[in-house]
């Protein structure tokens, strides 16, 4: 009788793997997000079953845990950025997910590892993906599900211009308006880790302290606004050093405020444009002080730089500030992907003093 | 009778040496000019006899031949220049003499060599200079008075900012606005000799077709006026390379114009700002073409490049050039020191389609 039930309970186990199986691969499950228009992505976008394809020898079945919605994706999806996917095209460039199964030659990568993808437009809105082993990067299972969604494009961005473009050391200052941004928030966190002070620039608001307390929380060394940044006397009265790189995600008056301060022989970098002006510079600060002017895209780093030690080095460098509490994840709201709408349109009319990052969870 | 001529002859030998000695240092011959208040070149400008000092042993006495009027020159006096000279001062950077004396260790010079000065603000409105033996470059005889006089800042600015700013290779292609600015005319040549193709643009003007003619005689491959740039097909239709390096000394609409067609990833250098409007840089061509606006100051690099094998390279090249009538001096006219004013004026009120350079000319 023993021996029976063992051998029910087996074909019992066996019947559940089995189901297990099939139901991780049930492509009634499978679901993915698709747009065949460039246009307003509360129109274009909709929401469909997938089929799951087996993975080639050298592939992995991911399953998607968290993918943000982030504006470079909004404006991918109007047919307003740069890079524009091949249609149909499924939305969104970062997310994490687990694997669920390996290919025949996959020998690094285990079933359950949390992985991030290292490409961009690989379309992480939907349920699953299959991917090309070496097309991830496997993260800690102790990163916390929100930094390991949203590693590859604000925290990297932050890290390669504060890198890049400065010999940045202890006791050094940058100056960077839009302070308050996701990226901004991450120039502030990183370089508290590193010893380097920033001076924060944002719009003034109703709630400006409120937000001045919170980037200082973060470990911002001044926060001023627009205004305040006219006639500060911070760098006179040597409460900070005269900074050694600027970081621009605003361009017009506000620019030209920031690299008034500049040190001779340093640079600006320029990774966004919020004001709709362009930068302004005068003749005198590219001849006598010296100023570079430069731009910044993370995307173009990336391909760039796909296979790289520096790229792996910054990975290793930003998961250990994120597991060590240095870095933090955005704040965010976690929306169900089947309620992709209502993210969408939170992020087409974000509001709030720091710019709410909507991430879409899947089951 | 012939001893005691012997001895008369010697005699008035001796005599003739030591007259030809007070001859030469005689103070009542030299001059120079002078200013002891910033201001109108006119008025605060005045010619003042002056002392010669022997040179102490490393020093050579220098007797000038020629020094340009600079624009930079203008501005200096006028003190509205970023290096500003303690007052009482001789204005002039630039320029050429001849060796008159030596100092008693000097061995590297000789009696009779041409030298131009290596540092700015030494002083080259007057009729001698007392200079450290190191301070000055030897230049062949067989270089031109005025190609040597006026080497130091226009064929340099050029020669640098085509060396320095992007790796050009013949069949490459370079943008540069005020064409036919001093610096602009170099530009084009040096060109030429190295297998680089230019686009020149200039402001459209009466005689433009002659101005056309005189810079395609100097080896421009194209001269587009402001208008013309703006709906010029020699990009589209491939008769020209996309521009790896744009040159501005102009600023405002005119810069923006040429960078709409540089290469992704390429540098424009500004080394002027003849309209007075600042440089625009849309935010997109930062991020998403990659440019980057730098800007040259040839006071700067010679400071800090003084005794750099850079340098002397650089000045062999260029003489070399010169003398194989590759690069060709200024057009010019030549002016007795004693009527500087006459200089300062027509320099201050330029005219004409190449701006003529006013040199001084000593006896």
């Amino acid at each position: 009788m023993a021996k029976v039930c063992f051998n029910v309970s087996l074909l019992l186990n066996t019947l559940k793997t089995v189901s297990l199986k099939n139901k991780r691969f049930n492509s009634s499950m499978a679901k993915k997000l698709i747009y065949t228009e460039y246009g307003d992505p509360l129109k274009v976008i909709n929401l469909e079953s997938a089929e799951i394809k087996e993975p080639e020898p050298n592939e992995v079945v991911v399953k998607l845990i968290a993918a943000p919605v982030n504006p470079a994706d909004i404006n991918t999806i109007q047919g307003k950025y740069p890079s524009k996917p091949p249609l149909p095209a499924v939305p969104g460039n970062e997310g994490v997910g687990k694997i669920v199964k390996l290919g025949a030659n996959v020998i690094d990568l285990s079933e359950g590892d949390h992985v991030v993808p290292l490409s961009s437009n690989l379309g992480t809105w939907q349920t699953h993906l299959v991917l090309s082993a070496n097309s991830v990067l496997k993260v800690p299972q102790k990163l916390g599900i929100v930094e390991a969604a949203t590693l590859t494009v604000n925290p990297c961005t932050a890290f390669r211009m504060l890198r890049d473009f400065a010999d940045l050391k202890p006791g050094d200052t940058v100056i960077q308006n839009g302070a308050n941004s996701a990226c901004g928030q991450n120039v502030i966190q990183i370089c508290r880790a590193w010893g380097v002070r920033t001076v924060n620039v944002v719009r003034h608001r109703p709630d400006v302290g409120e937000l001045k307390s919170y980037l200082k929380k973060l470990g911002a060394t001044h926060v001023l606004t627009e205004e305040e940044l006219r006639s500060t006397e911070i760098f006179q009265t040597k409460q900070v050093a005269k900074p050694k790189l600027a970081l621009n995600c605003v361009g017009g008056k506000n620019a030209l405020e920031c690299l008034r301060h500049l040190q001779n022989g340093s640079s600006m970098v320029t990774y966004g444009g919020m004001s709709r002006e362009p930068l302004t510079v005068p003749t005198s600060a590219l001849i006598f002080k010296d100023l570079q002017f430069k731009g910044f895209w993370m995307t173009r780093w990336s391909k760039e730089n796909y296979s790289s030690v520096d790229r792996f080095e910054m990975f290793d460098e930003l998961i250990s500030m994120m597991t060590n509490n240095e870095l933090k994840g955005p704040t965010h709201e976690m929306i169900d992907f089947e309620n992709f709408r209502e993210a969408l349109l939170n992020t087409l009319t974000i509001q709030g003093m720091i710019g709410k990052k909507y991430i879409l969870k899947f089951n």
